[in-house]
């Protein structure tokens, strides 16, 4: 099952010429999850030529304006398309408000059901949202609003198969162990009975994306990053400018690459919400700081694709 | 003193790659007035590099989407400049609420003041902006929501000084004609005295600039097109979407030149707001049925310029 990242945009504050803001659609299969949505958000989505109208859930990591106004083109695109199931938008308090009086005072064509789940930062972290095959963890960042980080968290998947178990316990080649690896019991003929742990490994663990934007470089942030095969961080400033990103409640690439080390199992950091003040060789230099520290580190780009592999 | 128009856009209805929503900058010497303002036009604005975040007046010519979903971030921006005077937004019904709930709803960072006119629409067609060398009047046109179509118009110029007249009356070459063409009267050593009309022409009209989207064809909107050195009109569709155009209530590229025609005294006309279904050669298409009508229609491009200059 493919699970990719598309990095929409990378820009923070304000949307630039050739730079969107900041927001990443994944895809699993055929669901499409849209993390943030600034101004611009559904040009930068129609550049990517997806069927992304169809969009299940969006969450929002705090009320900023760089992170919402897309919101109201994205849903009214939204009709465009027939859709019998509703659009989540799950985001901290106000969103709910935003997206209403956006709707009034727009008075808004929307024909499918939209659901705000505003989440009060007091349950969390928790998980907020929850499918066949995955669910999404929110949990709160320090920055100078209330504002969430997401992590998609796929379902275990079950242990690898070990056709030389089987054939040492006599389980003849065909169906019966088709059988065993889709985890049901099964019995042989001689009477005697085996399930899928006797043929088959510890179940592997999901693959994780994590998305943190904008937020202070807490240390507790680790727990949340741990073992990401994918994280996307707020990279915003060079490492010589930490004392604004302090200022503003926001961190350098240098300081995300520290978390991303420290948490362990990071496969890949992808960093985003630039300084609108940086030019692409600014970036480069947030990106060489940040690969002294983490190699793994890379500054993201306007509509990247990254894929998120298995890892075994 | 120049007289330039920016098209910022040219898109109805959604922002493309390479297509942004309709808007026009009107920049008289200081003056900057914004007419709509939809997702993206921030974006329009800074690519053309202008000093733009003193804009004096905002003009919204209703409340749809596309038309307005630009302003959160053009008040934010413009806190970035400091400004002593406050920024004017005209429009429809429902355009201060559209304000204000954002404001509060995204809690805003806005350092000067914001004054939202509401014009109502029995009190059309009126001056709704009057500050030195211009007017803004506003006028109702018919469209699926209560939709406004603007014009500036200059105070009429001083009529042409005739030195031949002067010398004729035997006023002496010198500061005495300067304080003619002024205005002012003078009295010569013989006690003979004059006034401007004696040695300069009747007054000049001032140049106009006319702004409609989105409308139907209505005959009525000739008087307010009537001797627009530069029109900006919506043309939507290719003709042979005629009755596409009447069912969404706008009008096609042939329909707006013939009313340009039919209106005299039209100098050019820059058709906008073209469907998000046509590509660049159905836009040129539009173009050509338009000028078989009116040869001083064109079709608007992004981030181009019009000079408005005197006629005389």
């Amino acid at each position: 099952m493919n699970l990719e990242a598309y990095i929409l945009g990378t820009g923070g504050t304000m949307p630039l010429p050739g730079r969107f803001l900041t927001s990443v659609l994944l895809r699993r299969e055929g669901d499409l999850l849209l993390f943030d949505c600034g101004e611009g958000t559904q040009v930068a989505l129609r550049r990517l030529g997806l069927r992304w109208k169809k969009i299940s859930a969006i969450f929002i990591s705090h009320t900023h304006a760089d992170h919402v106004t897309g919101l109201p083109g994205i849903l009214m695109l939204s009709s465009q398309v027939d859709r019998d199931t509703p659009l989540y938008i799950y985001g901290p308090p106000k969103i709910r408000e935003y997206v209403e009086v956006n709707r009034k005072a727009l008075d808004m064509y929307i024909n499918y059901e939209i659901i705000v789940r505003e989440i009060p930062k007091p349950s969390l972290p928790d998980v907020v949202y929850s499918t066949e095959g995955y669910q999404v963890r929110a949990f709160p960042v320090p920055h100078s609003r209330t504002c969430y980080g997401y992590s998609v968290v796929e379902d275990p998947r079950p242990g690898l198969f070990h056709p030389e178990k089987a054939r040492e316990l006599g389980i003849p080649v065909g169906p019966l162990w088709g059988k065993l690896q889709a985890g049901e019991q099964i019995q042989l003929e001689d009477g005697r009975s085996f399930s899928a742990s006797d043929v088959m490994g510890p179940a592997r663990k999901g693959r994780k994306f994590t998305f943190i934007t904008d937020s202070l470089p807490d240390p507790g942030l680790v727990n949340e990053m741990r073992d990401a095969d994918l994280l996307i961080c707020e990279g915003m400033y060079q490492h010589a400018e930490a004392d604004t990103a302090a200022e503003k409640r926001h961190m350098t690439g240098v300081q995300a690459a520290a978390l991303a080390r420290d948490a362990g199992g990071v496969r890949q950091m992808g960093m985003v919400h630039f300084s609108p003040r940086y030019t692409k060789r600014d970036i480069q230099v947030i990106e060489d700081e940040a690969r002294a520290v983490f190699p793994a580190a890379f500054a993201g780009k306007d509509g990247m694709l990254v894929e998120i592999p298995y890892v075994d």
